[in-house]
């Protein structure tokens, strides 16, 4: 194993977020479920658009919210996703590239637009996305440079991949890749109805050692293990995999290890605005901590700051250096 | 004259804002003065682009931040304005007309994009904008129709109209249909450079009739009358323009007639985060105000309470119902 040049490289869809402020009744008369992510087509993000207050855009995707958060601590970060070479395609490598993350993967020519989500952020804080993959469908293998992936101490992989037609090839000869070069391979489940689309699968790739550290919040836990019951998908958890973190809103998180469980609790807030991005920013803090040996309690803490952060404005990016709000409570960075 | 179907109609150019919140050095090294708003070219847009940090977009422009906010009280609202047919243009339009404003100029189907201006916002929460006009470069005469400029009580014009080549022909011209039709026509001056580029034009708008009701802050008082002097600028006010409403940040705005003046305080704030539209918010409120018989001490209070929302969060759009705010401090809406 040479050291290596990345902290963390991501790989995911590439969306551009465009945000509302809405009530519950929109969410209501477009059938939407509540806290959830919908795929949609092109037909239906024009039909849901059309009904959408003035809103606010800002470059998102779980993965990338993720890695701009990995950079935000200080961390060396890269990430891999499409876009297309149009209006937004462009604003989006910049904002990537302006978090000072490396970002080389070829913008699309041709083919369908950059990927939007369309996300209803009602009044208790909760986000409702309806998104439309649009470039991201076209993320191939090709798109995964093996030097660049062994130079990261661990790959990030959303669930979310499991969308596009291709990502999911791109996924895993970048899992082979990492783990070759002695790499570590994290993936977050990403959404309850995702775990639902590719239970088995997902399992499968635990369970095989595709992949060596989960994220997933809890709805998504009792989705992966058709359960209600939090300690027996626990149990599981810990059989299936050798790192499992799991997140719990204000409740903070569980650090799974076949050898016991950690708690960390969530960070104190004054108000909750918006929490997309939520499970993305505790994500950076954890693998930030992890790849710079801060122990899981310290991780966690991380995790937990930085989404206390993300959930307290609009949008999933964070709008202060996390490196210095991590400096001003005192947690190593 | 027949009843209006539309309280204000404003026109100006179609900006689409692209902030960030950066530092003072940023303005330093890129020979930005503060405060300001200075027109770049395309290659100037890419160059500081490329140097700016992660960006938040949304819909601006002058005029259309304040005809949105005359929506958001409830007013009856129409906008003219020019976008391209392209990603950023229909984002644009999207955002202008589910504010529930009126929105029928066409789109350029080629030329430029769509403008935008590339605003920073420094910790003391100051703007400096650098826009690049782009399609807004197109807006002409043919844009004015006749029948809907004279279906509004106000038509709203914003100074920087004069920067694209043809958009003051546009200006003009609407300003006699108004007339024509027993209408108002009030002007903004928008920034002191642009005072300081077409001083004598603005002045002879004013001496010769073609707007009755001036919006300008300090800054813009003093460039426009070349004095350092506030009340000999305000003085020379009184004799040049029917209205005139000069707004001081903290120290609240003074409306000013013939027969005199009427000093209204501004709205305190709790937090200072981005002025980026305080002026066009303060118009907003004023002429809302206005168009419903307020009176000026309302009309005023109106516009300092627009204000003091606008610059408490980032972007030059309401977040909340102005309507419902207004009510919620007791003033008429």
């Amino acid at each position: 194993m040479t050291s290596a040049k990345y902290d963390v490289l991501a790989i995911g869809n590439a969306i551009f977020d465009v945000l509302v402020q809405t009530d519950e009744g929109f969410l209501a008369s477009h059938g939407m479920t509540k806290g959830s992510m919908a795929l949609i087509d092109e037909a239906q993000a024009a039909s849901i658009y059309k009904d959408m207050g003035p809103a606010t855009e800002m470059s998102g995707g779980s993965a990338a919210n993720t890695i701009v958060g990995i950079a935000g601590f200080g961390g060396r970060a890269a990430y891999v996703g499409k876009v297309k070479d149009d209006q937004i395609g462009r604003l989006y490598a910049h904002d990537i590239r302006a978090a000072k993350v490396a970002f080389e993967t070829p913008a699309a020519a041709g083919g369908p637009a950059t990927g939007c989500s369309y996300i209803l952020v009602t009044p208790d804080g909760e986000r409702t996305m309806n998104t439309y993959l649009g470039a991201a469908q076209d993320l191939s293998p090709a798109d995964i440079d093996p030097e660049t992936i062994a130079a990261a101490s661990i790959v990030y992989l959303e669930g979310y991949l499991w969308d596009p037609k291709d990502a999911k090839d791109a996924f895993l000869k970048a899992s082979k890749i990492a783990h070759d070069a002695k790499r570590q391979v994290a993936l977050t489940l990403s959404d309850a109805f995702c775990v639902d689309r590719y239970r088995d699968e997902f399992l499968t790739l635990m369970r095989n050692g595709t992949v060596d550290l989960i994220f997933a919040n809890e709805t998504e836990l009792h989705s992966l293990y058709q359960t209600s019951d939090f300690d027996t998908a626990l149990a599981q958890l810990r059989k299936d995999i050798p790192l499992g973190v799991v997140t719990r809103s204000e409740k903070g998180c569980i650090v799974a290890t076949k050898d016991g469980t950690t708690a960390v609790p969530a960070c104190p807030i004054q108000k909750l605005v918006d929490t997309t991005g939520a499970g993305d920013l505790f994500a950076a803090g954890f693998l930030f901590g992890l790849v710079r040996n801060a122990g899981y309690e310290n991780a966690g803490r991380l995790g937990a700051l930085a989404a206390a952060e993300v959930i307290q404005h609009i949008g999933a990016r964070p709008q202060v250096s996390l490196k210095d709000l991590a400096q001003s409570q005192g947690l190593p960075v």
